[in-house]
């Protein structure tokens, strides 16, 4: 591992679509978000709509009658890619937070093991979004053979302090949910108190307030009079935070959330040569792509202007795209009519 | 009180500074926000500096040489006016959850009837700050009679649905602590998590992201290598939301908290007469100034004119102040050079 320690073994879960060509130059790979799996569309095996459903298909702007695309579990995850959540095979017990410090490093460099796997030397674009954008930069500094165009989405050089206190505070919240029991907890009986909160805080920085002002304003779901009521959710837009809190507890491991959390926060461009501008000169890339939204608070647009002005200063090919969407952060996964033309653009 | 029920006999604690005028007209009334008590600035009872020193005092803007100036702590606080941890006189136990649901309505009419009780008719100005904004226009609304000037600080006519969030978040934060036991916590072991949690929650809506990127950066406090210290703080950001967690819990009872926290989220304008013009129309002010700060999360720039624009179409000597603080909502607590000159000649 990047810091220190290994693993025995690891497994990787990784989906692919459409074909490799004879040429083996047609590969688009995709790093994920922090929560998201390797399910990114559906497929045969798996028809279940994917994340990023209207974004990879036939005709679709990530086109699979042209590329063949990966998309591989970040190590650290818990959807079939080793991490705390899997079972250490050489105890026979889950790892839990025997796990190494999980870093983005080791995310890009078991991804480009597992591309390497699939007989891929060189890919087309690597793609990567929110703390995907993060490892698919570390991937282009650390591989830059491996990889000719890049595309960053709603992403940043680093996680600036603001990103890192809520993270933090997300983590806090469930280290103090006692269920958590310092990493070992019931496997049936998870913090999903603590669990709920961080989904709740993290939902509040992936949005924006201009969107909820629209949406909610201060529409109520109820009303209460009653005394002993009066904390219940009443506002529409708490109703609305406790239904995704609630979806999300299920479905993440807690330690795998913590890691890969904590590996967002460690992640910084300069520790490339000592500056950003050192950083910089590590890619060779083709063509660059960064794309932003104006409304959103985690990586905010002067992050995107710094990332695309940095990758210029190396990469004459490099566009910005600053999108007028209100829906935060999380826009590229529920604005697909902003980002469909810019990505179609760029891989067309 | 405003919604239902009653207190019987309740305790206000307020301060003064200055003369109160033989003609009984140059008292100023302050409404804090949601956690400050009485004390705004020092006195000779009580030399420890106030939350306001640098406002308020002779020669200072809110000048002491010229103006009686009034501050009561808040109906439902825990500075010495009655609030949720006081003793019910009727129970001989402390209220704890059976206290009425507490609005800034009770807030408003409460402190009318101590400025009263002070043998004032007519206030000069109120100045109302975060949370007392709102406290301080319900007493233009329900006491037109009571003021000539209004000075509202970083608030706004009602909370939007990113704030309602924050603050709903925050008290679930302190709900969720298994110590909180549904209001009836160990007076001598409270919830302190949920506080701490919720303290720093609050800390990072208080600032802004573009002052930490300038005030913190990535800087480290400590760099951990080993995996059991990975989710001990490590980024300057991180312990200095810790320091604020933790001076906080101590300072404020949990119960006192969840109450204003919620009258905060009640309050709306729009409920006097149906909207918000219909409300603005029930002012009867004869100078108002509206302060805002370009960084403020928690009460943006748009309701700041909202606001201002509001007042103005009754009330022709309106300001609007848009501060281009960089330390967001709490730059009234802490970025005195910019704040003071608008309210000294506000009350000059």
């Amino acid at each position: 591992m990047h810091r220190a320690g290994y693993l025995e073994s690891p497994t990787f879960a990784y989906e692919t679509w459409g074909e490799l060509n004879e040429a083996r130059d047609n590969a688009v790979l995709i790093f994920t978000g922090l929560s998201p799996s390797a399910h990114a569309s559906s497929c045969a095996v798996d028809p279940t709509p994917g994340w990023w459903e209207e974004m990879i298909g036939s005709q679709l702007p990530i086109d699979t009658d042209r590329y063949f695309v990966i998309c591989v579990n970040s190590l650290g995850s818990c959807f079939g890619t080793t991490g705390p959540a899997s079972v250490n095979p050489e105890t026979g017990k889950r790892y839990r937070l025997s796990f190494p410090i999980l870093t983005l490093e080791d995310v890009s460099d078991s991804t480009h093991y597992v591309v390497q796997q699939l007989g891929v030397e060189v890919l087309h674009t690597v793609v990567g979004c929110s703390m995907g954008g993060m490892s698919g930069l570390a991937f282009c500094l650390r591989h830059p053979e491996a990889v000719r165009n890049f595309v960053s989405i709603s992403s940043g050089t680093r996680a600036m302090p603001f990103s890192i206190a809520v993270r933090s505070l997300q983590r806090e919240m469930i280290r103090s949910d006692p269920k958590w029991k310092k990493g070992n907890y019931d496997v049936g009986d998870p913090p999903i108190t603590g669990q709920r909160l961080a989904r709740k805080l993290g939902m509040i920085t992936y949005r924006s307030a201009e969107e909820w002002a629209q949406r909610f304003g201060r529409e109520r779901s109820t009303t209460h009079s009653r005394i002993e009521d009066q904390f219940v959710p009443e506002f529409s837009v708490e109703s609305y935070l406790e239904n995704h809190g609630r979806k999300f507890t299920g479905a993440f491991d807690p330690n795998c959330y913590l890691y890969l959390s904590h590996a967002s926060d460690l992640f910084d461009l300069a520790e490339y040569g000592g500056s950003l501008a050192a950083g910089f000169k590590r890619l060779d890339l083709e063509r660059a792509l960064v794309i932003g939204v104006r409304t959103d608070i985690l990586f905010p647009p002067e992050q995107q202007r710094e990332l695309a002005e940095g990758i210029a200063s190396v990469c004459t090919d490099t566009q910005l795209a600053e999108l007028d969407c209100i829906r935060g952060h999380d826009s590229f996964l529920v604005d697909m009519d902003a980002f469909r033309p810019v990505i179609w653009d760029f891989l067309a």
